[in-house]
């Protein structure tokens, strides 16, 4: 597989195209792949340009309603709850967080909770978004359910990520994990290569914990991070966003074919607004201060903020243009081949799009 | 070492006799009392019975502030700051909770971030008060360093306990875990016994990953979990209490020579407020059965939810009595022996204690 490096403008367009060539409106197509595009600058391929053609295959298969736009349901003041009504889940995600920072600009703290709502993708986009805007985000999805709960081999928990983001003058601390020690795609690596992995990603048909990825993807037993610990976090995860968006839980989503309609929570916080105490840099600088001080244990070892190898990554893309594989970036140009589709609603797509790209810094 | 059985309400009067002695009112007694209580009952000796003398060893020292009551810093709606004052943890902590819930009840979320405060205790106490009251209640908070970061061997991190609590009519369901993978009882205990732990709960000297407590206990390296994913989740607990609070971050708790005047963040939802979806109750049921239908992948294994194990401890403590260390327990009874203190502003400490005993049910 030869990697080539395609720029980040370039890589956007084509994006934009295959979008609006399914009968995404301009507007709509260009948010989505400047989350596509701007995922893959950060270095998360797996929710970038890896992920564009399965997401244009949902789309195909009809899983996500191109024009849905999210409906409020029920407000209780600093809390509502939304209906994402199928819509593309990067979209949804997106509005759901402006709305968070809007009751959060209100009220100091403010809650969206959707339901009914499809894969963000990358939670690391929101949580970046709210940050660069000066909030502090909370936010986690449910997903299908793909990893056992701890003492046992039946798959009942989503593997769901949990998001944290705080802002920074050089680039938001942005902290997003999924439950399960490696992403599946990791794993899939790791296998491919014939690789250990570096810590227990799962357990053997013995039931003992083991760094052998193919071992872990036959026995289809992922190990949710600290066992008890993450298991326990991944079920409340499900819980409280079913619970606070009104939507789906992992074993409801888990009984239809796709992955969708599942429940998310984004929780912002107007950070600006307490005033005489230290400033947001200065607490926030001071901790990855102290942190930085701590040595590495080894010569290859590094110690790291959430978030920060995403920025060296942001850093080196934005310079070189985004390492993509050749076979898959083929495949993405055949999307974005041919003629568009009219649609009586398409507004001019030369206008700009500055509006519309909520990254633009 | 004996163990011998306490029943509630002895081991309650007991806390409370030893409170009074050192200058608590009757009331503030109580309450204490009835949270070191409850924690034993739960079977969470280490936060109960186990602890009361420490907690007793840091009035003597002055730590704690026995009469101050938490104030109001800072309001932005929903969201607030308070100043702990250094007061007893577990008065504050309660008080803090309260505080959420009425907000909540006013916002459908609510959040009261405290500085200046004292030890918790168990965050589960928090939980499980607002979830026996109907609310959803995530909490969390930082703590003196005690943990190095992924890829180092420094101590830098705190290894702050997060709480995600539901209400649920049987007893509710609570996760409350800390950030490393074994609280440090657990190794002591299993490093007296000579036993391995379960999984790995730290590094040895060359940073391989070990089940020897003795061997992590030496080193001072436990292992957050999930390795990089719960140390960096234990940097976000830290940094968002801090900056929520105005309170303390890890590094400057880690400068004076005592864990004091930590920061808490509490955030309660009134999750009775959204109506015509499916009850709370049916919600919690629906997932928990889902779960309980895992089958244990081995003969000793159990499939349990967050608090499961609690739950089923304080049936059996309320009905045997709680097991107590003979030893630990003839400590605690010095310190409930002899004259009370006489105090202006201690009430009849005959007065019913219902209002005073927020657990009662």
């Amino acid at each position: 597989m030869a990697t080539i490096r395609i720029p980040f403008e370039e890589m956007k367009q084509v994006f934009q195209r295959a979008l609006v060539k399914v009968g995404f409106t301009a507007e709509r197509a260009d948010q989505l792949a400047d989350i596509f595009a701007q995922n893959s600058l950060d270095g998360v391929a797996s929710h970038g340009w890896n992920r564009f053609p399965i997401f244009m295959g949902h789309i195909a298969q009809g899983y996500i309603h191109l024009d849905a736009e999210p409906e409020k349901v029920a407000g209780f003041g600093a809390w509502e709850q939304w209906d994402g009504k199928l819509g593309p889940g990067p979209l949804n995600a997106l509005a759901a967080t402006k709305r968070a920072m809007e009751l959060a600009r209100e009220h100091g703290i403010g809650c969206v909770a959707i339901g009914n709502t499809n894969h963000w993708m990358r939670g690391g986009t929101y949580g970046q978004f709210a940050a660069q805007a000066g909030f502090v985000l909370l936010c986690w999805t449910n997903a299908v359910a793909t990893m056992p709960p701890y003492g046992s081999r039946d798959i009942r928990l989503g593997n769901n990520p949990l998001v944290v983001a705080v802002p920074r003058r050089e680039g938001p601390v942005v902290l997003d994990i999924a439950m399960s020690q490696f992403a599946f795609g990791k794993l899939e690596v790791a296998r491919r290569r014939g690789e250990k992995l570096p810590v227990p990603g799962g357990f053997d048909a013995s039931g003992q914990p083991t760094r052998d990825a193919a071992v872990i993807m036959e026995e289809g037993r992922a190990l949710p991070i600290g066992y008890w610990k993450g298991s326990g976090l991944a079920l409340m995860l499900d819980m409280t966003a079913a619970l606070f968006s009104g939507g789906q839980a992992t074993y409801q989503i888990t009984q239809s074919k796709a992955e969708r309609s599942v429940s998310q929570v984004f929780i912002a916080f107007d950070i600006a607004k307490p005033s005489g105490a230290a400033s947001v840099e200065t607490v926030v600088e001071n901790i990855l201060a102290d942190l930085h001080v701590a040595q590495p244990n080894a010569p290859d070892a590094e110690v790291l903020f959430p978030g920060e190898r995403v920025l060296k990554a942001r850093q080196k893309n934005l310079a070189d243009g985004i390492p993509v594989d050749e076979t898959v970036w083929q495949e993405v140009l055949k999307l974005a081949a041919g003629p568009l589709k009219s649609r009586s609603t398409c507004p001019d797509r030369k206008q700009p799009a500055a509006e519309a790209s909520p990254f633009t810094r």
